[in-house]
Parts: structure tokens; C-alpha cells; sequence
């Protein structure tokens, strides 16, 4: 199979100011088109550590992508580099010179030299046309082996991969790919190991299985890879429902990245709609379930009740139960789903309350705690929970927490 | 200065499944300590990928970093490879034992043999405890070089970080490091680079000028590594001083890794309450602005108005205006913001209208259309913009739009 390395270049990326997103997108994209990504190496905008970097990747692996460092400032320095290790001449490239040109006028800025700098290519590459932006992709190609620069923009490097990719069905053969996931719930991980020893020995050499131990639940991923699509994707469904009978008392749903595309399926097979009331999540819930393409069909909204008032005048919680049990308490989390049910005329209704933290935490409901209830036409059920983590942990696990108590709920 | 490697090990960062969020997290850990990243890699679960990843990464850093890898399942395989490299026999640790015993004890779950793995460790290691999950993190030392393995788990390497970090201390000597950041809105990368071209030449050898140009804005790092920490703030306070009087006429914010955070500054300062009425961003614009610790102070909440019958029946948007222009109009996200302003009872409010997509466009309104509008006591404006791109970036674009509209208009 053609192995594929990333080389992420970027003095943000290692001082944690950005997260590597681009590393998961392009592996992402490339596995769907049967490319093996091997490995993923992000190192600072330093000439040295580039050049080892490319030279050691170049190595391992048959096709080395890189992004980053292409852009107009003084940190950016992957073009020399790159001419230098391919010894190339920097060209004048007139399409990019022109579109960059075009660039800076449509946006009424003034075309500098620095600018025009971009439009230089060394004179042995392929050119990659940016239509989003003003840095081109550049293709170079040694001893058999392909070496792709991109710039480091998110958006642009994303259009890029397209051509990218058909680059790669050129040169190299690619493999059918397929992965499926079972989301389950109720269960360790060790135990689960233990449990499926027998079903993973059997397992045939080009089928492997892995474990996703995810905020409560675990993911089981098969992935399995073959030269033709048609037996993969037959192999992969007899495995997968092989594996489905054995962990059955555990399953929740399929091939979900994440809770809320299982949840929508739910929605959708059983015709039903939802809303959420998010105190301590803060919109969180609301952001996950509509990350999801369609889901207008069966979510209708939200009240982020953040303060009491909120609580009270919108949702209709009783003031003197926040009084009485605090905001953080069963019964306002009941009322808000309730409340949020009614006013957003639902079938059903998620609700959070809790202490995110760093302060607000008291003794007896220290920072952690939250509340979630899950609201239908003939039920209203409270769960508390704690999660004793950083901020933006405890909104992401309360979040998951809630969608999945509402999976569990959902008929 | 002391160089850090960090190995992130785990097919599902290879296959784009989960994004490689422990790397930032780290790096921004050590860094904030005086330790530089110098690079960080992701190797799958593959013997000899791992074996070479590491001995590549030993010759260039001083500490190896790893994670991921120790789980009890068969695909973990981290330990048994790092006692091999390490020349160690693997030994039960008895404080280990006792608390896998413990945590499954208490979790009301069987202990079987493969739960008593976890408590092997090489005999030539420092044992890290892991309060929080059953595999113990490993330190070893070899030439001079310290090489430490974690769990893949966020919440669990997150907490053995810090004792990760004591032990650095202990053998090497951590620089000062300081970064500033400002946040520029209405200037290009390029014409911006030009601006600051003699500025980035006169500054000292330990003073670095990163750009950062991210949906519109770019943020200018300034990085400043010394010995002594005094020293490293007194020369950094004069760069950011000099630089922002250089870009004043662009200049929105300090040090914001996000809007939110300087949007809560803003609010803050001025003694000022803000809500959010979302329709297109689902509830991402009071997640961002929730992730802020201490938001409850100036955020009252938002309505994630998702279908049209919530805008009309809690925003209290026109049903004729809906019906007339479409709920993605300036007439409605004008109402959407006012309503909510309204309702929740705050000075400012901030509201979205769009088309994420993939589906629900038209000719005239195509996928990637949005009306964002912000309200006040005595005044409401709109923008229209246009992010032609997928789903989730759209959501990321559109809410970054508007907190960055909203700080414009906050006083």
C-alpha cells in the first residue's frame, strides 16, 4: 500500500497556540481514498529542522505532503527549502502572477513586491494553482517518491487536496479502505478485550480492530483493507456483524465520529424532534448536534440559559426552587427540559446544569458537578455527574454525557 | 535551551478519527514552563514504526515525550517495546496493583487477568502514578536523555504532565519564555510584512515576530527566551509597545489565543452585558464565548434559533418578515438580535443567519451566505458575508465574523 507521511511545518503548532487540525483532515481524506498516512511530524519554521525533517520522512515513506511556512512573511521559508533540496531555479510563474495580481485588486490592496514574491516557483515543479489564495502548491518528484507543498490556511489546503489526491491515483496504485465503528456504552475496556480475544484471533490478517475509550463510552473500529472494493466491503459487514451479536447488550449505534450523528439517526428513523437547555454547556450541545448536515429536520433549538434570570423568565423554572435547591439541582434541571420542551413544542428536550469551573464550586457542590435530565411527552428523568477536569474538558464531557443519556431515552 | 520531542502514538490519529489535541496541550504546558517543543510525531501501532519514531527523536531532543499506547487491549504496545529499548525486565508494581484492584473494585467491575497487566512496569523505571486510569506513565534515563511514556488519554496525561514537568526540572534548567500576542483586523499578511519589515530587523536575537493570519484577522506572536524571567518581561514589554504603536490603526486586542477572550476583556472593562441569537452557528458563538472561565459574569445566554418557528415565537421575529425576505435576510437577523436583546436583557446582542450547508441553498442565497447582525441600546447593524466552504468551518468562520463585528461595536 502507498504509505504517506505529513510534515506540518510551524512554530504555532508547537507551542500549542494551534491545534493540528490539518494533520487529522488530510489523513482523513486520504484513507477515504485508500492512502495510508504512516505517520504525522510537525516541526518549528527552522531551515535545519525542515530539511532533516523532509529528508527523514523521504525515507520511510513513498509520498511525503507537507503545509506551512509558504506565505509572504520572514517565517516562511519552505520554498527555498524545498528548491534547495530539489535543486531548482525560483521562476516567475505568469498564471499565479497573474491571479495573485487579481487577488490584491478585488480586495482594493496594493500589490507589493513582497506580494509578487509569490508568484515565484521553483522552475522543476509542478505547479498547484491556489484559486482561495495567494501561495501555490507546488509538486516535486525524486526517485520515485512525490513530495507535495501546500500552504497552511485550513480552507486553502483543503481545496488543494483535491488535486492532490488525483496527483496520487496517478503515480501510485491506491487500496480500498473501510473502516466501521460501533459506539458502545456500559462496558471497560479491559473487559471488553478479555471478552472479544477469541472474535480478534480469528480475525483475518488484512481486518484489524481497535479500541477508542472515549469519556464513558468506547469505540470499536474495524478497518479493513484489500486491492478490491467489493470483497472489502463484503469482508468488513460479515466481520462487523460478527462483532455486533457478540457486544449486542452494549451497542448504541454505528459509525458515529460522535454522539450526536448517532443521535440524529435515531431522530430521524423514529420521526421525532429535539431542543436543548444548556446552562453549564454553554451551547455546546446545541454546536454538536448541529455540526451535523440536516439537522434543522429535527432539532429546533436552544435556550443557553447562562444566567438564573434566564432560567426563570424564559424557561419558566420556578424562582423559588433556584432559591430554594440552587441552580445546579435536579429539580431546575428537570425544569428546564420541561420547560424548554414546551416552549421550543418538541418531543423531546436535553438540559444541563453544572459548575464548569475554575470557581463557583462550593463544598457540597464542588467545581465538576452537573445535572442533565432528558425530557419526553410522558417522562423526565435526572442523571448528576462529575467530571473533576479543566473547563473546556468538563463542557465537552458533560456534553457527550448528555448526549448520550438522551440516546439511551430516545425510542 | 532544553529540547523537547514529543511522540504521540495511535492508529486513530493516523486515520484522522480523533485530532491530535494532546501534542498542543503539551506543548503549551512545557512551554509555559521555559521547555521548547522542538518537534512532535505520530506513528501508528506498529512495532517498528514506534521502535525507529523513538530512536530518531532520542538523537535530536533531549526528552521524548510519548503517549498512547499503554491500554490493555491488544493494539497496546508501547510498554512492552519501551522495556526492550530500555534493556528492562517487566515487574508487578505493588502500588499499582492495589489501585487497579481498587478502581475495579469500585466501579463494581471484575478483575481480570488482563486489568493486572497494567500493573507491570520495566524494572530500570520511575514509576508516574496515575491517579485517574489504571496504566502507570514510565520515566527512563539513557546517555543523558530522558524518556518518558503517558497514557493517549487527555484527562489522564493532563494530570501527569505536571509531575512530568517537576521531573524536567529536576534534570534540566528551563528558560524563561514570554509571548505576546495582538490580534490585527483590516490588513493583509503581506502588506503588513512590509509595514513591519525594519521593525522585525532591529529586533534582538532573542526576540522572534510570528504572523498568524486566521478568517480575516492575523495575530502578531511576539516571543521572547531569555535567562532570566525579569528580564525576558521587562524586553517584551517594550517590543509589544513599540509594535502596537505601529499597528495601532489595525490593533483590536492583546494576547487572545481567541475573540472570545478579548471580547470578554472589552465587556468587562466597560461594565457590559451580552446574549446571542443563533441561527446558521447553532449554538458555536455562546460556546466560544462560554469557554471563557468567568463569562457568567457579562454573558446572559443565547437562543439557538434554529427553526423559523423560534424566531418568530421567542425572538419574536415577524412571521410576514420571515415569510417575505427568508429567515436569512438583514430584516430578520436584525429582528433575531434586537428580539434577544430584548428578551435576555443585556446592552449588546449578537445574531446569525446563514446557510451552512451542504444543502438549502438557491441561486440567489447560495451555501455559505450569512446576515450577521449586532444590536445595542441606540443603534442595530448588519453585514452580509459570504464563506464558500464545508459545514464546520463555515460554523467556525461565521462565529469568528461575529465576535469580531461585535468587538468593533462594543464601547
Amino acid at each position: 500500500m502507498t504509505q504517506v507521511a505529513i510534515l506540518n511545518i510551524g512554530d504555532e503548532l508547537l507551542i500549542g497556540q494551534v491545534v493540528n487540525t490539518n494533520a487529522a483532515e488530510m489523513a482523513k481524506m486520504l484513507n477515504s481514498e485508500g492512502f495510508d498516512v504512516t505517520e504525522t511530524l510537525v516541526v518549528g519554521d527552522k531551515e535545519e529542522m525542515i530539511v532533516s525533517a523532509l529528508r527523514f520522512l523521504m525515507q520511510r515513506a513513498d509520498v511525503v505532503l507537507l503545509t506551512g511556512g509558504l506565505g509572504p512573511t520572514k517565517d516562511d521559508i519552505t520554498k527555498k527549502i524545498l528548491a534547495r533540496e530539489f535543486g531548482a531555479k525560483l521562476i516567475e510563474d505568469e498564471k499565479v502572477l497573474n491571479h495573485v495580481e487579481q487577488y490584491f485588486k478585488q480586495k482594493n490592496l496594493p500589490f507589493t513586491s513582497t506580494n509578487r514574491e509569490q508568484a515565484l516557483v521553483p522552475d522543476n515543479c509542478r505547479v498547484i494553482f491556489n484559486s482561495v489564495g495567494t501561495a501555490p502548491g507546488m509538486c516535486f518528484e525524486k526517485e520515485g517518491k512525490v513530495v507535495i507543498s501546500m500552504p497552511g490556511v485550513p480552507f486553502e489546503m483543503r481545496l488543494m487536496m483535491k488535486e492532490v489526491i488525483a496527483i496520487l491515483k496517478q503515480h501510485f496504485k491506491s487500496e480500498a479502505i473501510e473502516h466501521r465503528t460501533l459506539l458502545l456504552s456500559g462496558i471497560g475496556e479491559s473487559f471488553l478485550s478479555d471478552m472479544l480475544e477469541e472474535f480478534e484471533a480469528a480475525l483475518p490478517k488484512n481486518i484489524s480492530l481497535a479500541y477508542l475509550p472515549k469519556g464513558g463510552t468506547i469505540r470499536l473500529r474495524l478497518t479493513c483493507k484489500g486491492e478490491d472494493k467489493e470483497t472489502v466491503v463484503s469482508q468488513i459487514k460479515s466481520q462487523t456483524e460478527r462483532l455486533r451479536s457478540l457486544v449486542e447488550k452494549y451497542f448504541m449505534g454505528f459509525d458515529c465520529d460522535n454522539l450526536a450523528q448517532t443521535l440524529a439517526e435515531r431522530l430521524l428513523q423514529n420521526n421525532k424532534t429535539i431542543c436543548t437547555a444548556e446552562s453549564c454547556t454553554g451551547g455546546n450541545i446545541a454546536h454538536l448536534i448541529t455540526l451535523v448536515a440536516g439537522s434543522s429536520i429535527y432539532y429546533k433549538g436552544s435556550v443557553v440559559s447562562y444566567a438564573n434570570s434566564v432560567k426563570a423568565d424564559v424557561l419558566g423554572v420556578s424562582k423559588e426552587d433556584l432559591e430554594t435547591f440552587g441552580a445546579v439541582s435536579e429539580q431546575v434541571v428537570k425544569q428546564m427540559a420541561e420547560g424548554a420542551r414546551r416552549l421550543l413544542n418538541t418531543d423531546y428536550a436535553i438540559a444541563t446544569s453544572g459548575i464548569a469551573g475554575p470557581t463557583g464550586g462550593s463544598s457540597q457542590k464542588p467545581v465538576g458537578t452537573v445535572w442533565i435530565a432528558v425530557a419526553g411527552k410522558d417522562f423526565c428523568i435526572a442523571q448528576k455527574h462529575f467530571f473533576a477536569t479543566s473547563r473546556d474538558n468538563f463542557i465537552e464531557r458533560a456534553s457527550n454525557q448528555a448526549l448520550l443519556m438522551c440516546l439511551e431515552n430516545v425510542k
